[in-house]
């Protein structure tokens, strides 16, 4: 694989704080940054030398941009297998690796994809009928929840099933083709951010601690008040995954951690990911740095932690709290510079860290 | 003074790498950048959200610029005095104050306001003929160093003089309006990093130690090796002008510490310093982020200085280093963006921490 010299042009799929935050990094190694996004006006065209605004099925409009870069990754998993084809094809490279992609866009697919590579996961079943559906729900009992199978985020597309009884007329409700999922009894939720290099290097950030509210990340802390046999098999999963997809980037994978310390793999995130934000100001390398390194053939930075850390999510009305945040001396604000505070988004994060 | 909520756009003057910096840290915040400069394809403008490309004395592009900003600050301190005239009739507002600008930007104004505030300067003579030259060599004797009164920078426009004999035709190779510097045997050169918000508070960084190379920052390491009495002249000295000029914003003055531990003013520069890029991981608040929070209205954020520092710069084809910088786990790499390692450029610079 070619290293990509400052200077050189990296293309973001995807216009939203994470590609913002990757356009920052990027820019900070002297790269440009080209974003292709359905979006104008977006979060991290405004911190990019240039934007494409068009459709992502869109060949012409995606070929003209990879003209314009010499790698295109993106900062979400939902990008069109159209979208990916249509790059390759235009002779750009595009990382990580598209099937990592579409393999995370589809719930059934990923978890059958851990279970294959020997990680455990809840219970699960995929639901294309209510037949299906009550099929599942007696195999894997209650209560349980019944997901889209794409295209569902920060608990959008999800139902719960309190009970056998409740499932009656639930397929039809949800609209698509589903994935039974049963309930994890979970101690904690953790995540770990990876990070492969084109060399085939691995590095690991420190496990992060998440706390979610109406399905959405609301507070990472660090250290995650685990054992050290999570942390080895946390480790041990995100390599199999990392290896298996010839993966190259950083990678996110998000577990539950049970009472008796074992790891139920949940989902994994083909990018840089909010429990590892924390990581601008609390690593020696930021994830959005590693993953610019990577994607450009550079080596991987240093992952080591420099203090503990409190990440908090400013969801909706919460950015109105931003003088007060300005104010505290403790707190690292982070502002998206999205137009308007909708309930639910995410507009931007703290990061409080405690040096030892 | 208004607050500038997030959301509000952020005026720079120049294009360069301070301008890149300052536009990274107000993107942070959630604020937009817009670039004027005169340069196209600018480190800056590919960062922003928006570049207007025109001469700095063209009114008529300056006032459309300033409706689309909330404020003004500048990347350098040559602006054209009618750069900023223009901006504020147009009813921007322009920080810092552009008195301090204009001072800043005539060496002869400046140690005049210096030594009028109480700031002891090398002595100094403005030379505006050779007779002027002949007379001032006499008084402040050699060795001594001619430099233009305007327009300066990084070792241009500057002769040494190193006996009196050597004067001879020197004003006509200046080609300028002139001030005659005597020689300081300093020890050590230092700066200080100064800011001061909108309601008047005022914070320092601690004292940086420079090592200049033909004219150009070189170095910079923290803790400066000064006394304790050191730091109080030199934040008594930044205290004076930053009050004096109703400043708001990050302010630099660099000093020479003398053997006998007095400290005696260089020059200032009314704006973010290259001596105080190590902030970007070294403090808890950056001076972009400083100057950005001053400008806004916002509350000036924590300085304390987390590690020793070294900060080197890359100067010319030192960035032809960056791959085996890259590697470096102890070097945190930045570039500008800059298109061609001319020598004596600075293309990018590297900080090295060690914690405690």
């Amino acid at each position: 694989m070619n290293i990509l010299p400052p200077g050189s042009t990296i293309g973001i799929l995807g216009g939203g704080q994470l590609g913002r935050m990757l356009a920052l990094a990027a820019a900070q190694l002297g790269f440009d940054v080209c974003v292709f996004t359905d979006e104008p006006d977006s979060p991290a065209s405004r911190v990019a030398a240039r934007t494409f605004v068009g459709s992502y099925l869109d060949s012409a409009a995606l070929g003209d941009f990879a003209r314009h870069v010499q790698v295109v990754t993106s900062e979400f998993e939902n990008v069109p297998a159209h979208t990916a084809d249509a790059l390759i094809a235009a002779g750009v490279r595009v990382c990580p690796n598209p099937r990592a992609l579409a393999v995370a866009q589809d719930r059934f697919d990923e978890k059958s994809f851990f279970n294959a590579h020997g990680i455990a996961t809840p219970r699960f079943a995929a639901v294309a009928s209510q037949g299906d559906l009550d099929t599942a729900c007696v195999e894997i009992g209650a209560p349980a929840i019944l997901k889209t199978r794409r295209l569902g985020y920060d608990g959008h597309g999800q139902i719960r099933i309190h009970g056998v009884g409740d499932a009656a007329g639930t397929y039809e409700k949800l609209g698509a083709p589903g994935i039974l999922e049963g309930f994890c009894p979970f101690e904690r939720e953790i995540s770990i951010i990876a990070a492969r290099g084109a060399d085939g290097a691995i590095a690991f950030y420190d496990l992060c601690e998440n706390e979610h509210s109406g399905g959405i990340l609301s507070r990472t802390i660090l250290p995650a008040r685990v054992g050290a046999a999570v942390v080895v098999h946390a480790q041990q999963a995100a390599r199999l995954v990392l290896e298996a997809f010839d993966y190259i980037g950083v990678l996110t994978i998000e577990f539950f951690v049970m009472r008796d310390g074992s790891i139920i793999a949940n989902e994994m995130a083909p990018r840089v990911h909010n429990s590892g934000h924390w990581s601008i100001e609390g690593a020696l390398t930021s994830q959005f740095e590693q993953h610019v390194r990577a994607i450009a053939g550079w080596p991987l930075g240093p992952t080591t932690r420099t203090a503990d850390i409190e990440m908090v999510n400013l969801i909706g009305d919460d950015a109105h709290s931003w003088s007060e945040l300005a104010a505290d001396p403790n707190a690292r604000l982070h502002l998206y510079g999205k137009r308007d505070a909708r309930a639910g988004r995410k507009m931007g994060h703290v990061t409080r860290l405690k040096r030892a």
